[in-house]
């Protein structure tokens, strides 16, 4: 099944103790969709300016991202401008031009509004409430945001949670939305909000995943060489959607590889800056860092204790 | 098989957002021992003042650990004072009174010097490099150190690591004895010193191991309420050393079942003050607690993917 993604196609400037680059192809929808174009097919709905090039349009079409919903109007596309420093976990923002992103107002398609799997990527949630009107009853919706949203439009985001089935952010976002530090309290309160999967990204600490029933721990794939950890979040939400709309498998056993499969896309993608790993990334790879994940957390069942040395 | 342990018994006062305690028993090779009790006999070797009371004797002793190397001497016990602020993550030390163990030199009873199994808890590397000298060949040594040591003994501590089969640290202080941000390449180069297996404790974020061959990685088990961490990080070293002592099992698979039983006590220990935890502790609720560190982690092996949306 296809998904329909919302959200930004940017030029990033990035800068790491490692190297940095300048205007290069990112956005929040632009990693997910290319993340998730390993799985499915992908719907994306983006604006970008004129100055956008045909070089990157191809690149995305390339991908089999479907492109009907991605306007070009006069003016510049979105640009961010950050900064890594040694620990990169957290980017610090040192300029943001919304330029054409400003006055964006999603069109959906028709031919895409019956959508099954839908993804809300960062933007403010009135956009993302607009959407949801625009759209039928998708079988599964999720969304990211933002510190910014957390602050500015705190009222506007929960009437968008209360409407989506999976929240995917990070632990400082679960934090501030819910003024819990302890995040098993920070997660009871969100899915009484609505949301029946809260999945809270932890960079290089892994993945968390809380519903009614269960919780589920993935740690990060330790990696050597982390180059540029821009676009890991949203990569991660495409593989972890994507495998969900490839296997329609809802069931915890099949969030539970989603989240996996997520993982292993967000360790490719930080190896190298902006899209570039994704953009030499294979099948074989891809399935080989799932093995690797399953090598890295493996352990077998409760073992009989030889004897009870002290105690009942 | 038994554990030798050498390391600090004190009393301990505590400040946490939750409430505080004052000149409870704690220590590092109080906690270690009382943990590790649960799977095998511990030897301990420590010394108090003429404070330490009756009570925290029989408690020790009640617990099968044996205490002929627990010296009495005149003056007060080592006393430790710390806080912590909201995320519990770090302690932050505002008194320590080393009383007597500020000339603390550590005897082995020569019942223990041919102890098969032996840690060696966070004290002065000069003292743990003593210790080494007095046993003849363990087949298991692991330590701890703290950045206190690190900083301002590093020599001794590098003597040191180049004789144990097993270092428990912390992240941090993993990256100030290696001066590398990255944890691969500061595994690499601990593993370099003639340690054979390196476990990375990572609070809140849980354990990484690594080994030769090997990585492991274990999440912290998500509490609801956690009171106090101290000790946690001995804690984990007694279940870890207590469940090998038990079985012997030194292959990849008993140390990663070490390893989860660690985790298992050090979830128990921040769940009250001091060994408050333990002292109720049961051995079902360790059993139950494992499988529950099962049920956070599983996950299924690689699926087939449905067709190959696009790429190879």
């Amino acid at each position: 099944m296809s998904i329909l993604v919302v959200g930004s196609v940017a030029f990033d400037s990035v800068e790491t103790p490692f190297g940095q680059v300048d205007n290069v192809l990112g956005g929040s929808a632009t990693y997910f969709s290319t993340s998730a174009s390993f799985f499915t097919d992908v719907n994306l709905v983006a604006v970008v300016g004129a100055d956008f090039p045909e070089e990157d349009v191809r690149f995305l079409a390339g991908r089999n991202i479907d492109l009907r919903g991605l306007a070009r109007v006069p003016g510049k596309t979105f640009h961010w401008k950050g900064k890594y420093g040694y620990d990169l976990n957290e980017a610090q923002t040192l300029e943001t031009h919304l330029n054409v992103f400003e006055s964006f107002k999603p069109q959906i398609p028709v031919e895409y509004r019956e959508t099954e799997f839908l993804f809300l990527a960062n933007i403010d949630p009135e956009l993302q409430m607009d959407v949801l009107k625009q759209v039928g009853r998708p079988r599964v919706i999720a969304c990211d945001t933002m510190n910014f949203w957390i602050s500015s439009k705190p009222e506007a985001l929960k009437q968008v949670i209360a409407l989506v089935d999976i929240l995917i952010i990070n632990e400082g976002e679960a934090r501030q939305l819910t003024k819990e530090v302890n995040l098993v309290k920070a997660a009871r309160q969100l899915l009484a909000l609505g949301v029946k999967t809260l999945v809270i990204k932890r960079g290089e600490y892994g993945v968390l995943m809380f519903s009614g029933e269960t919780v589920f721990a993935v740690p990060a794939y330790p990696l050597e060489d982390v180059f540029d950890p821009t676009g890991a979040g949203d990569t991660f939400a495409g593989g972890f959607m994507g495998y969900l709309a490839n296997t329609g498998d809802m069931s915890e056993a099949g969030i539970r590889q989603a989240i996996i499969f997520g993982s292993v896309m967000a360790s490719f993608n930080v190896e190298d800056f902006s899209l570039e790993r994704m953009k030499r990334l294979t099948y074989p790879e891809i399935e080989e860092r799932y093995r690797s994940f399953k090598a890295l957390t493996q352990f077998e069942e409760l073992p009989a204790l030889k004897g009870r040395p002290t105690g009942e």
